[in-house]
């Protein structure tokens, strides 16, 4: 599991005050991505191989709202990692809150020049960190 | 069912010339606010109550990426319309494709000042007007 | 001159309800692009010959609010158009309005290959074309 | 003058690979706010009072792309700080570098409940935190 902290910067929030649903997602990618790069197998790495983990579905909940200033805890977790397929969990946390106040779920495909890619075979070391941050 | 007709944006696609993934929440609520509108109870009327459907779930699906310079359009369905509760099917749809390159579902719970509210029962007219575009 | 109609989106605007300043950079950028457009050397054109008229300085004023529901016009005119330079004037209107909400200058430069290009030496009828922009 | 470290986001690149022009303003009011913040006068007690610094006029100078991964560094200065006006001077930093890839200056009047106001007169012992800035 990977904690990223995030501040929420003012345009994030809408004309209710609170920070919009669609801004969530990119929270979850900046989580993702932080797990990639806390992995060893960063967007540096996979950018560099043409690999790119494409979304293919993406599940939101949104229980309380959140708001500027602050920040939140993104709490990240690899739930799938097999050789074409890459799965996430995602917990957004207030601090002192008792439970998070949004979860979501993101289910991506490897993807490389513009084709469906196994990584398990055509870069085992690459996909050996990804399966180490499971255990 | 509505149609919204959706210009894509240039700063809506990422590094890899494809419109990012958090860019089509914002696409759905157009397309919602759209139907809302032309079904006669808009953001205004809602606005104006003091109500506005929180966004509590919302599933994506991403099957084909889309690119500007171009247009989508967004087709638009009413699933759930109860006292409380709202939910819509969407579709993206490219020009002269087969298939939608992307579709979601989304729910949404009626609140009025911070707390769940029953449209049915606080306010039958708009509540009617939603419930009209099931049909 | 050109004309470019833009509908407001809702997470265009901020907590006070209004749309956030850092949005009319993107509402400029879609009025040059309309305007490229329109003059028939649209971006497509340019970006197939790796051209890009590269954003070096931007002014902006701002001088009444604007908010969701609704749309602007963006009104767009050439200023400059040297071999290695482009600039643009924009104004924002409401409709019914007796002045502009929003005024800006931006101001370009070709580069191609990250180098800076003399448009009209490489390629002088696409050059040509923007220069007739002026009239 | 103050120091913000800005973490570039993925989605903040457009299809150049590079930040899009149009979230520098967004990165220039993180700078400003956290300068506020440090100052003592933070948005939360601005926005208690109802007081909002609107911006007027930015300008904005693009020397040197930047891209993801990667962070940059904005310093902050005051250069104005009268009872009804506000201004400022940006410098956007990568590191290691000789000369900043991005510049700017921003004007701001401050309004309560949608008219002008002299903070000097209203509020002096805010506009003491503010002008304290500048020394």
């Amino acid at each position: 599991m990977t904690e990223t902290r995030i501040d929420i910067r003012y345009p994030d929030c809408d004309s209710m005050g609170i920070v919009h649903h669609a801004v969530y997602p990119i929270w979850y990618e900046m989580a993702r991505m932080d797990l990639f790069h806390k992995s060893g197998c960063g967007y540096d790495i996979t950018h560099a191989l043409g690999l790119d983990p494409a979304m293919v579905h993406l599940e939101l909940d949104y229980a309380a709202p959140v708001s500027f200033p602050g920040h939140v805890t993104v709490k990240t977790w690899v739930t799938q990692c097999e050789g074409k397929k890459l799965g996430f969990s995602y917990e957004v946390w207030s601090d002192g809150a008792d439970l998070p106040c949004a979860k979501a779920n993101s289910f991506h495909i490897w993807v490389k020049d513009g084709k469906s890619c196994d990584l398990e075979r055509a870069y085992p070391d690459v996909f050996a960190g990804y399966r180490r941050m499971m255990e």
